[in-house]
């Protein structure tokens, strides 16, 4: 399981304060603590209050690794300030995060990551925008395999995110993201990756630790390969730590959780 | 999820010693424990110390049903044990636990279940043993799908169980029980349902509770319909409840979690 940092975002206070006084401070804090509790990437993203990202992508990048040795995703909407992030990036392979499946907007994603050497994720959506039913996701998601391959982009560069959605307001869609997972892993051969942004499914709900957790674990057992998580949440990453033995991904020892607790750390 | 309480198995040494002793008193007080906690039906289980357990099957049976009204699946390996429990039994629909593919002995039990309106539990495994690839458990589980429907059971009241081995010693065998879940629910229309006996997947390994509630969810999220499980633990059945609203089962509310355990109690 590839797990990427969530934290480094603007939708949090701490950090959008930090983007907006341009202060390293928070950022690097919460840079130091991700990658301490185990993560491979550090997802980064200005947050919807930056009205032009370009300008901000870059430095915080950069303010990121000062202090850390792992790469990021590279989060955002705008292709301007993926390029700026990208230009920034000095450590590691990035991943561009994301283009949908919206024909345009893929050939200019594409075009960014093999000019820079980037890993891409897919959403499993396009101009009209996230289909409930999993065969429509998986529709998109051949497109976004077919297109990343006619221009280049090797399958184990390419991550397809099926988009998770809060329980609490779109219920049905968790199934279909499950069944996505598990078609996504039959596309090709070799298959493209999958990854889900987790934190999603519990949006503005009671019990948000145990619906990621017990998310996370159903997806993996689908053939989920990463996620963009909490890092710090301990009883998540010993859920991940099980799934992946009874999956077969990693060697059963008695001690296995404490030898993924000190593999972490 | 139906849910079938493990506890009153000779294994546990309480248990074996109130059978010893006749003792209705143990039995009684688990039996009604777990009815608390919202087990479905008690699973009842002479152990392996018992010679002859049909001396003891109809007593048993009679002592939970003398202070629960929760039916009973009746768990041995001795067609006689199986018919003194049947005889015995007062309230609601038993199943009876278990007949492997074997041929004649599926003739024996699929008689029994007819003559007594029972449901029953079939194991995919035959004379052969527990093959390790889930295409050869799902052939012997289509084989007493077949079987069942030739002798007039309805799909309704036959439960397949793919054979959980523990993940210490068997760790290749978790995704095969997974996926053979997942394609039983295929096999026929109406399907079987499904079920496994959950804590032997943790036997003898440290984390059990961990490795039982990750395990159970992984296999709801493959069309597990039933489980013989440790109904007391909590963190067991708070998982259950946040996959069946995952998984669109149970229609989602912000005290999801406490409306379950509510409705337990």
């Amino acid at each position: 399981m590839i797990l990427i940092g969530e934290r480094i975002n603007g939708l949090w206070r701490d950090i959008r304060t930090a983007i907006q006084n341009r202060d390293p401070r928070p950022i690097q804090e919460w840079a130091r603590k991700q990658a301490q509790a185990g993560a491979h990437f550090l997802d980064v993203n200005t947050g919807p209050a930056v009205d032009e990202p370009e300008k901000v992508m870059g430095w915080l990048v950069e303010t990121v690794q000062e202090v850390v040795d792992l790469p990021i995703s590279i989060d955002s909407a705008k292709i301007a300030a993926i390029e700026a992030g990208l230009k920034a990036h000095k450590k590691g392979q990035p991943i561009i995060n994301s283009t949908t499946g919206e024909p345009k907007q893929m050939e200019q994603i594409f075009t960014l990551a093999r000019e820079y050497g980037a890993a891409v994720i897919g959403l499993a959506m396009n101009e009209k925008g996230v289909p409930k039913d999993a065969n429509d996701r998986v529709a998109i998601a051949l497109e976004i395999v077919a297109t990343a391959d006619a221009m280049g982009i090797p399958m184990s560069d390419l991550y397809i995110d099926p988009l998770v959605l809060p329980v609490s307001v779109a219920q049905d869609h968790g199934p279909e993201v499950l069944e996505t997972i598990r078609q996504v892993k039959l596309l090709a051969d070799p298959a493209p990756k999958t990854i889900i942004g987790l934190s999603n499914v519990s949006q503005k709900a009671k019990h948000r630790k145990l619906i990621n957790r017990t998310f996370l674990v159903m997806a993996m057992a689908h053939g989920l390969d990463a996620a963009i998580v909490d890092v710090n949440d301990q009883q998540l990453l010993d859920a991940v730590a099980t799934a992946r033995i009874l999956l077969n991904q990693e060697v059963y020892a008695d001690s296995y959780l404490e030898i993924a607790q000190r593999g972490r750390a």
